[in-house]
């Protein structure tokens, strides 16, 4: 006999697939939901639904985006010339929430990495390179993270912009070597952002 | 402007309602269905649902059971007269995963706290009394947790099986197996001290 009934295995094994749950906190959560949250086990059942109906990609920066216009493509934003260029979308939430910048982004998903047949176009470059040539992005920003493969994403990037002689700029290594930027304070955040030195 | 879209923003305070999970996590969660496991999303989303639907709770031993007939209240476990008492459905799941265990069990969904309005009738120890006089309950094993409620309720239990001449247990508490002496906290070493057994 399986230690759980199906329909409970079936609960506790989609839960497993959320990232940093393992079959102790399934488990957990699972008779959470049953035994004290079954209108919150509606909620998250809808808004999950709704989530993967309604939020597509921005066409323009990758973000996710749920609307007909982008929050983070506006002429607003164009206006400055600044494009940041990130990993993911956590990475864009926390330069936005944690610092004043508020110039457009591009969004990878992702960084290179031949080995897992991740390459340019898996990253959209050929979007970001019909970006570059709107004309209106003065300066770069690459804000990959300081790891391997974010660095050799930098690497590329750089060479992108500079083929259109657009300048270029790296945030500052504030952001600790291996850390991932979406874990690194605010501030720190910040220093590095204002800290970024040209490539 | 709010950090994150509508739908988005719904998604993330649904996660945040699982226990254990803060705002980070609830971030990383979401931008990780949507961004990796779209399918995985849509299987959580059904396995809420089917969970929601058929999961219910048997009328017997008051644990989660979604079919005609309980897992854990067979006439094979009531042949041998016990009846193991727990707090929680996980109580269960780790008696019964752990141990050589077969017997019948009573869950509480809960302690008593009265102060909480957790009384008797919230427990179910009603039920619990008709379980007791159907007559083939030989031993009750007591095994709710070593707190303060879970001790008063345990006195609770004993009271109610000894009032009908039922022999009742309470499991050990003690210095965990494999579990080094100075980590184990004053409580639990004084616990296990005076309740020494003849070697
Ligand atoms: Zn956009
Ligand atoms: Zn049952």
């Amino acid at each position: 006999m399986s230690t759980y009934s199906p329909r409970l295995n079936r609960l506790i094994e989609a839960l497993r697939r959320l990232p940093g749950v393992g079959p102790k906190s399934a488990q957990r959560m699972a008779f959470h939901l049953l035994e004290r949250e079954r209108d919150g086990a509606r909620q998250l059942a809808l808004a999950i639904g709704e989530a993967l109906e309604g939020i597509g990609r921005c066409p323009s920066c990758r973000m996710f985006c749920e609307d007909e216009a982008c929050r983070y493509c506006t002429p607003e934003r164009s206006a400055g010339g600044h494009l940041c260029v990130v990993e993911g979308p956590a990475d864009l939430v926390a330069i936005e929430h944690g610092t004043a910048y508020r110039g457009r982004y591009f969004v990878l998903m992702g960084r290179l990495s031949p080995l897992d047949g991740i390459g340019p176009d898996e990253l959209g470059l050929p979007r970001l390179a019909a970006l570059l040539d709107e004309g209106w992005v003065r300066e770069v920003i690459i804000a990959t993270n300081p790891t391997v493969e974010g660095e050799a994403t930098a690497y590329y990037l750089a060479e992108m912009a500079k083929a259109r002689g657009i300048k270029v700029s790296r945030i500052a290594h504030g952001v600790p070597m291996g850390g991932e930027l979406e874990y690194v304070d605010a501030g720190t955040l910040a220093h590095a952002l204002s800290g970024r030195t040209a490539v």
